[in-house]
């Protein structure tokens, strides 16, 4: 099988998409990317990369970020953390406060945005500097010491993130923060707003498809039982409440982010990240989700 | 019909209940606050005032200050204030957020928290100095110069009320608060930590029985359709999610607040408070609500 | 105050809105009534009786026959009835389905479907007739011995009615049918589809504004408290989710029907009923809600 | 690997939890299954057969009937299916009405109840006799000309199945029911009141591992892509509000019913089936579940 040129055919292929989603614009930096941005990469466990279009170019990782977190406070907190977030899907939009409501507090998994703010609540109360903890993991994983926040990003969704802000003081509401609400979504603003290509992005969830090392290093970032729950967690949960048609369409675990990132990884094999700023209605990448579709179907490759 | 006595009998028939309820316990000051005390006051429009029990003392007259924060955003916005906020009973507990999701941010009725806050920013919007502006109206409706924000408790609500702060924030999100959620949650709290006695609040709303009129000043609030709207708004929506239940017993239009005050008022008649600080498991005094209902059934005087 | 002129200025000016509505198009039969259909009828406790437009044509009364089952339900059951059905405002729609699933089958109150489904069984469970005893009941009130079912609108309703079939085997899951479902549906359809004018619906409903007493017959229907009791009902939960803008407008204890019909009752004084089919987005005359506003506004009377 | 002895030493592994679970008791046919069955099986696609305990006694299949009903249709109906019943997890329980009200009657995916009625619906406006076609589908998939339905079983159901009659008035009233709900419902307790071991579920939906081919006829059931859609909502929709759970405990695709049987497939290798009535608080069997998380935790088997 030809990966490079079936890359490059898929790319041609969703060039007509790339106008038919909406680039989000609830912030001025997300708003000015270029809607025909367009980038795929493939990384195999043993080594070889495939990268068309935009791969190299650095964008707004956004809720991609909620894999590293997670797997940092999976570390720290073991089966605990399973007290305060569950694992289910929630079947509701990734910032809904009904299901936080009816559930007293404990948020449906953690790759909603209240999961993801008790997974980084599990973090600090850990660690002294969440924040260049997780950077730090983030560029060790994907080999670049120059992987970054990007202050302006934080700083403005800390000015116009007030659902976000809502979702805190609920969870706090329910003592599901530790920590001040304040200081909880200055970290979680941070890890949202790291940039990052395709291709450091394949290679930092590529661990994810490699039993739990990372082939960089050759370091073990968890075990392989866990990597299997972060897959399965990816999957019934990862691209908010598109999950069912996602793993309909694509049929691999991958998780989204309104930056038009997707990374996806085929366990045992490989990983993938497309990226391509236009959404569909659900808030993931409507070219990007069409591309990792054509590329299970043309592959055959699924886990199903 | 003997008022005083009525009020006397019903006095001595309530207080077996007195430990029945709980007393809000979320803050100190409302904590510490001794079950034991109940109190009850009556003035009629025509100058007759009944007081029994407790009914001198003052209490934090908590949820009972949006009467007259609704009655100044009345003042000030007239009938655009209904396109922030509706006037249908919830059906939901008064610090549910569930609602508000579905219904894009606006408030059912002004007298659930979310509605007081979106009453509170109205208010803001148009005076410079809310809080002193609410002081001043309430001191002038009682005639007492002293009556004052308990600081105290305004401070520990700040420090405790991650709810509202939540629902401060998620208003905020649906733009349906114009100013900052810290400003408005800063006048909401001062405005819930009156402190009154049954006797100041009967005679504060006494305007509600007597067609918009102050008896005090003979200054007119509001006009008598204004005054119909506030009591039409009371009887449906101003006891929490027991409003079926308190219009059954009670059969008046009426506000509870969760220091244990309930004022209500006989159209044409009269206005009634009662205070004791054990609350049912709707959040309105257990004691209160029975005392009100002996009352109505003793007397055979209701709106119905 | 010349009530007949005002009824006769209230009748000119509603016209314009008679076609702003929409007549309820479910079945064939109801939305085969012209919708310049308007009538309006208003009887005083000692006997005077002022009618206007289309007064005393019949029309499908609809939910307004809820009241009558419930006075029955309450003279057959007593306070037992509310460990079936609740007397809370719903808050959401007549025929929602979702707060019964959240409250385990136990309906809000007696005036949305569901309470209505199980205010019938509870008759059912009682009388071997009920649909006779409930037409007599009325025929009774009204003095008219020829008010009857319309049994073609009985059919329809039955042939259309999923939503109340689904809601009745909803409530028989949660055990709180105790007769077949069928059978309940039967009974409610067929008191749905009594048809009666404005001015037999006002003496019919007359007792609930003369302590309990039916001017006609002088006979007690029910006790002084009971009538509280209903037209507080009425007033916090009568017109489906639209009550707290009918108290506002209208401020009188009312109840609705689809067919065009709202009965409303000042206590102490006189009762009222107007009929005009087409209907706003909650379900209420459109115009007919109108007329009642403009009656209590230009006569300043209301329960407020 | 010796999948006979990992079977094996599952099984003994299990025991204890046995009576842990609550076999169902809505109907008396599934009271009475003993609590201590247990069995176990596993085909592979090249033919290998491995069994253990109880693995060819027969058992109520209940809701891994919805696997096969969902074939059907979509062999039928093709991609239309998806207009009336969508593929996301409903994070609700399984005979919820709740989203079907919020989502206007079109069901969350086609492994809930009412996603399944609809599925049973699209069968029945194709064939005439949608029962025995269903039926003689499960005879040739699994090669037993005897497995039938238990028509105790689904009398039962039909006698008790309120909550279902209600979901199936209610997608009626919704217009996402072409036939009468009676005849729906007749044909869905049929469906689920088939009796099969798990030897012979096994065989039946080895089809899924197997590309879409049956093995034992060589037919093509389905088209690979069409397999994988199936897989892909088994593992987001197929166990009820547990999925999330399930998945990352057990991760494979996978089926359970309330009659304690659970179908997996790993997707290129094989199907394995466990049964034990003892169900845990989702409905699921619970030491099935556990015996499947054994499965792929010893092996390292899962398609994560």
């Amino acid at each position: 099988m030809d990966i490079q040129q079936i890359l490059e055919e898929i790319l041609a292929e969703v060039q007509p998409l790339l106008h038919q989603g909406q680039v989000a614009s609830y912030i001025p930096q997300l708003a000015a990317v270029p809607a025909d941005k367009l980038g795929m990469a493939l990384r195999t466990v043993d080594g070889s990369v495939y990268a068309v279009g935009d791969a190299a170019e650095r964008f707004s990782i956004q809720s991609i970020s909620k894999i590293f977190t997670l797997t940092l406070a999976m570390q720290l907190a073991g089966d605990a953390l399973w007290q305060r977030v569950g694992r289910e899907p929630s079947g509701n939009p990734f910032n809904s406060l009904i299901q936080l409501e009816y559930e007293n507090g404990k948020p449906r998994n953690p790759f909603i945005n209240a999961g993801a703010l008790v997974v980084t609540d599990v973090i600090l109360s850990h660690l002294d500097d969440a924040k260049a903890t997780v950077r730090n993991i983030v560029r060790v994983l994907c080999g670049k010491a120059d992987v970054d926040f990007d202050l302006t990003v934080a700083r403005s969704e800390q000015a116009t993130g007030h659902r976000n802000k809502a979702m805190a003081y609920f969870l706090k509401s329910f003592s599901n923060l530790d920590n001040e609400p304040e200081r909880v979504l200055d970290a979680y603003f941070h890890h949202c707003s790291l940039t990052m290509s395709c291709l450091e992005l394949c290679e930092a969830v590529l661990f994810l498809a490699n039993n739990g090392i990372a082939p960089l290093s050759g370091d073990m970032v968890m075990s392989s039982s866990q990597v299997k729950y972060i897959n399965s967690l990816l999957l019934t949960c990862g691209t908010y409440d598109a999950v069912g048609d996602f793993a309909y369409r694509v049929g691999l675990p991958g998780k989204s982010g309104v930056g038009g990132g997707i990374v996806a990884v085929m366990p045992g094999h490989f990983s993938l990240c497309v990226w391509s700023p236009g959404l569909d209605a659900s808030g993931n990448s409507l070219a990007g989700t069409k591309a990792l579709e054509l590329f299970t179907t043309r592959t055959g490759i699924s886990v199903f």
